[in-house]
């Protein structure tokens, strides 16, 4: 769309509404079309590796989806979803001792689409909404939609520092924000999870400053070590709970879903009318068909073997050839490391060299909200989608990246013109 | 989610955005559960009938496409949608005239939600948009949420009368509307179809105020009489053209278009991004096998004639068993009627009787803005669903309901109680 050398005018410049204005797309979008680029290494894209999904199985599903359930497959439906899809979600559900009928969920277009829908029907210009800092961009670029002022939490390897939040939330006071969105296991992009005392913590002040917790939980089933910790949800029943088939079957069938107390599910519905009219019969019902007829347990099974491979890889590249001034985050689970380098380095600087090299990295600053000076520094890379000798190229790439640029940094801190972090 | 006899307390009630406030949920979706009952015939939804689909093929198509294409059918893609489907609707678009490339084209999840982007991407709270009166309704939902002040131009047998929007464009001046949104084919609810001089002087129109023009065209291909015209889009490239498969193939696969000018179309995908990463890569081939590989012009031919002899049998119905003092629309294509009542009927009103005697319709002031009393006298019923003994009974019943609404009001208009329209 861009035709170099043309400078195009747009004659509805000054028509767009003001929320345009500071929206920003995605670096890890628009590095998706330079990781198609066939000699480069991508750390940069979320994508699950569905490589290995048996297509003659999923073939023959979607095709028996289509003649089981005829015309209902292809009509329009129900607003909130299927009835038959809201019960696979309640039993998927009790696997992780969330206690819920078919009434309690919403289906929507990936948890992406929820995210959309709470932000529209909670977001008034200028409220406040909690995350944790750094925090998934597409959350980011959801909200920001609405125009909230975004506040983060920074936190640790035990995820969101809850003394912190508290602190903020006695500044905000009662209702002050209006909600708190977390992504508790393997958080998109640090990779930590919340651990159980933190969990419990940042309930029990939600319940006090009477604040709505979102969980999103697009990782959870993928955990490579240490034992599973109970979800937000599973602990109150007040928290609303996302959820996707994205990372355990497969992103191209759009098929999330979101668990809410009743009055709030049914504003996320009255609002989603609006927005799509319904979602994709056809795609509910292959979901059925997948998790009702097939062992997908199996299947998720060897996805995570997979994955713990690659995140065994990456971690292992990254003791071994990273410079010394590089921390990193160590991810029981998920598809993402976080690393964190010296104060005076900017990563999005780093990018244009890391692709030289063939290698791709999300900028740390794109998961924090557009203004703010922090993650200038930091850097998400992801072990999801390559190879473990692959990982084990690309970190050697951008190792080398950074060690160019830390080279004349040192010289300047040896010489006390640079503060070292 | 009602529970009867108990009141649900909604902790969340205060924390809802300003914009949720004055949403309604659509009639019509309201109606599609009770239209589920089997003694009641439904004059109301606009689902297509989609039961002579070849579901045979359609289940090859399907297996087809995820063997064909494999993962990439099933992972994440392109915000914008996939290219061979942007080709696809380059190809379609010619048969109407309209002359583009795939780069002037975004894919959506039907085209309700390429309402609710352009909404999202071009209104301000109080910003001007102009419809006709009556409007589909899903616009009327789409683009309220981001609260609009939304003006109405009366339409006639020959839709949108452009002589009163030339006066209301004259008294809000250049640039004074974001856009305005029109259905010139068989509209919804209203079923008429804007002459070839008004399609010349809307166009005029939007030159010379220099405002975008959105045109929503779903029902363009099912024309059972007279001639087609050409797509405003076809004489006028700077107008927003959304298209989509639902009533030519199927509405389960929640595919549409929106084809714009470039520099809009590159703030559509932005304002997409966040709403929902991507739409699915599935749909997008199944879509793609479907109109490449099957007959669909023979499939479409029978839809054709059976909605044209459902068309007829509905206006004679009407001809032979609705009152002397109801007027209504003769569409040549498209799914619905639209009936006039006198102005002292209230259809709403109507609406638990007819259920009663087993008919169901959209009363008119849903398909105009909230706050308007207009449309109060008005109905949609729609022949595309029901068999044609179907739609005669149900227009019978239909009858016997304004019959009986009409029999005392005869009274008070005799006796000067009440003036007739």
């Amino acid at each position: 769309m861009n035709v170099p050398g043309l400078v195009q005018l747009d004659e509805w410049q000054s028509n767009y509404a003001h929320r345009v204005e500071t929206m920003r797309t995605s670096a890890v979008r628009d590095l998706f079309a330079a990781a198609s680029r066939t000699d480069i290494i991508s750390l940069s894209g979320g994508m699950p590796n569905i490589n290995r999904l048996p297509l003659d199985q999923v073939s023959q599903v979607v095709a028996r989806a289509v003649l089981d359930e005829g015309v209902a497959a292809l009509q329009y439906g129900d607003t909130s979803g299927r009835e038959q899809t809201k019960q696979l979600v309640v039993k998927l559900m009790s696997d992780l001792s969330i206690a819920i009928t078919p009434a309690d969920v919403t289906i929507t277009t990936g948890a992406q689409q929820a995210l959309d829908l709470l932000g529209k029907t909670f977001i008034n210009k200028g409220d406040v909404v909690i995350t944790e800092g750094p925090t998934y961009l597409g959350a980011l670029q959801a909200f920001s939609a609405y125009q909230p002022q975004i506040v983060t939490i920074p936190l640790d390897e035990e995820g969101m520092r809850t003394e912190l939040l508290a602190a903020e939330l006695e500044r905000l006071g009662s209702r002050g924000a209006k909600f708190i969105y977390t992504v508790p296991n393997f958080q998109n992009p640090a990779g930590v999870t919340m651990s159980l005392r933190r969990r419990k913590h940042l309930l029990e002040l939600a319940r006090h400053y009477e604040i709505l917790v979102v969980e999103d939980d697009p990782y959870g089933r993928l955990r490579y070590r240490g034992e599973p910790l109970p979800s937000l949800r599973s602990l109150d029943d007040h928290v609303v709970y996302l959820g996707t088939v994205s990372k355990v079957f497969a992103p191209g069938l759009r098929t999330g879903w979101v668990i809410a107390p009743h009055p709030v599910l049914a504003r996320l519905n009255m609002v989603k009318q609006g927005t799509d009219l319904c979602g994709s019969a056809l795609n509910q019902v292959i979901v059925e068909h997948y998790f009702n007829d097939i062992d997908w347990r199996a299947n998720l099974n060897l996805l995570i073997e997979q994955y713990r491979l690659r995140r065994d890889a990456m971690l292992a590249a990254l003791d071994e050839l990273f410079p010394p001034e590089a921390r990193w985050t160590h991810p029981e689970g998920g598809f993402f490391v976080w690393v964190t380098l010296p104060d005076y380095v900017d990563t999005t600087q780093m990018l244009p060299l890391a692709l030289e090299r063939g290698v791709t990295f999300v900028p740390g600053d794109g998961c924090y909200p557009a203004g703010s000076s922090l993650g200038k520094n930091a850097m998400r890379i992801a072990f999801c989608y390559e190879e473990p000798e692959n990982l084990r190229e690309a970190i050697g790439r951008l190792a080398a990246v950074i060690e160019k640029r830390l080279e004349l940094c040192r010289i300047f801190v040896s010489a006390g013109l640079l503060k070292a972090s």
